[in-house]
């Protein structure tokens, strides 16, 4: 019988998490019942949003339990079919990641065509990721063309295709802060108007600098410092759509920003924090619009690839720190 | 010749301001030019937001002067007219309060008709006040029937009248908070649900205790701890207008709250600042609509009432105190 491993959550983590807050358990692969598919996880994607999870507290999402496997986006290969229209060898994304092996009901997954994206793209640009992007860059923020986009977290998954979709959307300058020389290069390549790194300076003054008039649309995946320098520059009638707030994840104390909330009514200023799955009804436009732009070159994303699921622990650490460049995936 | 008193900025103030702020002047009556009116005014509007106006900074309407008179919404009885269709006993709404004379462009005045409703109507229910409740509660915030409204400061001129259009517009529980227990009195007899008196306890157990499922809407004159309060009780999808932040304007040091805003995020909520200036489309709508439910007597409007120019300082500083039930005026 094959070894099915998986990933525990083996305690809560108080601020920044741990190894040892993840335990690796090998279990048995599932036997699938009627309706149910067994599928072998190829690749699951680790996000910021897992580290709410970890506390226990109510969400809109329950928390992850202890002595438990996590779970999350994953695509697996179908091994066994007991679902009419599924046969093995077919791939499917699904919602339980963080195992080798995950026993599904068939209406919980959805059929992904490698013929038409690589498979990884149907977890990152054409998937949550991607439509978390477009969704709150269009739809929660409202940018119009002539705008000028400001993002933080502009190197990682979500960062980078706000701002490259905001450019193909007709931004007239946009704005990217990231944590390294290397990511801030990188932005520049995906053609940001100005990257900077959020650690040569405050970020307001270098927010100030990158956008003299000001901006019209904040899209926030830090908090903190990052939403301070917005609520400052953003222009009258401004928007911030509250995507993330990476910065207070791991914060034991809450950052004490944005100490100039009160500008919000002399500007008028909206900041709407979202959810993606608040927004399937856009997937469908979305994913039209965004595959005319992989098709053409023009939309791009980076992966940060892991190996392994004994890795996975580290792949998300790293994610929370900043480690990668784009989507970070875990290849099991 | 009659003597023009006015109230000048004699310094700006550093956190709260004093009576030594303000110098009381004696100057001429004007005289009308082409196209022109001198007016005396008969009573003058005394708000919060001139707090921002006293400070040197940049914001949606320029400070005030240093040695100017200081000015907002006051009605005058026309004594002198050059302007066609205007005559001497004509009353008029216009924007040149804190003085006993005002000289105006024909254009920037509007005539106000004593036989529709008392004078001070128009400067209080019936014009910036009515509108600013009127427009953040229904547009800004976009409060349905059937939903839970908090508002603080609701004893003042703004939060009596959200409270009570929440209620005419089918609001199921209505929660006002308020700085005293003759005004926490006074809200019940408005109709609001639940009132309660913020120094009796953390803002945010008392509105736990006052709405144990969460609010919907909540209209924000204070900012600090009830914003923070408010976004702790906000049901998932929920909005704030951001009206006031009452507490942050004579702060040397900004309130440091809130500290949960981080939960915008998985509550998808909306915060939203409005100045009132953007909602002149719905003053038809409102007036009509408002109009009605004074006639019925549903609608009330506190007033308090000080006399002569030379008591303007105090009844401003007074606002700030909250010593005001209702709309603070100045009988001239």
């Amino acid at each position: 019988m094959t070894v099915n491993r998986e990933i525990h959550l083996a305690s809560r983590p108080d601020g920044w998490p741990t190894p040892e807050n993840f335990r690796l358990v090998s279990t048995s692969v599932p036997t699938a019942g009627d309706g149910q598919l067994v599928v072998r996880n190829v690749v699951m994607s680790v996000d910021p949003y897992m580290r709410g999870r970890m506390n226990d507290v109510k969400s809109y999402v329950p928390p992850f339990r202890l002595d438990a496997p996590l779970d999350g986006g994953a695509i697996g290969e179908v091994v066994q079919s007991r679902a009419e229209g599924y046969a093995p060898g077919d791939l499917v994304l699904h919602g339980l990641g963080w195992r080798e092996y995950a026993l599904l009901d068939a209406g919980s997954a959805r059929r992904v065509d490698p013929a038409l994206a690589p498979v990884n793209a149907y977890l990152s640009v054409l998937g949550m990721t991607g439509l978390t992007a477009y969704a709150g860059l269009l739809e929660v923020a409202g940018m119009r063309a002539g705008e000028t986009v400001f993002v933080s977290a502009a190197a990682g998954a979500v960062g980078s295709l706000v701002g490259q979709i905001a450019k193909l959307r007709g931004a007239a300058r946009v704005v990217g802060s990231a944590g390294s020389p290397a990511k801030v290069e990188r932005l520049r390549a995906l053609g940001f108007d100005v990257a900077f790194d959020y650690h040569d300076g405050p970020v307001r003054d270098q927010l100030r600098a990158a956008a003299p008039n000001g901006i019209d649309v904040y899209f926030d995946n830090v908090g903190a410092d990052h939403l301070e320098a917005a609520i400052a520059a953003l222009r009258p009638h401004g928007r911030a759509a509250i995507c993330g707030m990476i910065a207070h994840y791991n914060a034991t104390e809450p950052p004490p920003a944005p100490r100039n909330l009160a500008l919000v009514i002399g500007k008028q200023l909206t900041l709407r924090g979202f959810l993606v799955n608040s927004y399937g009804h856009l997937r469908e436009q979305f994913v039209e619009e965004a595959s005319g732009w992989l098709r053409e070159g023009r939309l791009h994303q980076d992966e940060t690839v892991v190996d392994g699921i004994e890795n996975a622990p580290a792949a998300f650490l790293g994610l929370l720190r900043g480690e990668n460049l784009g989507k970070m995936l875990v290849r099991l």
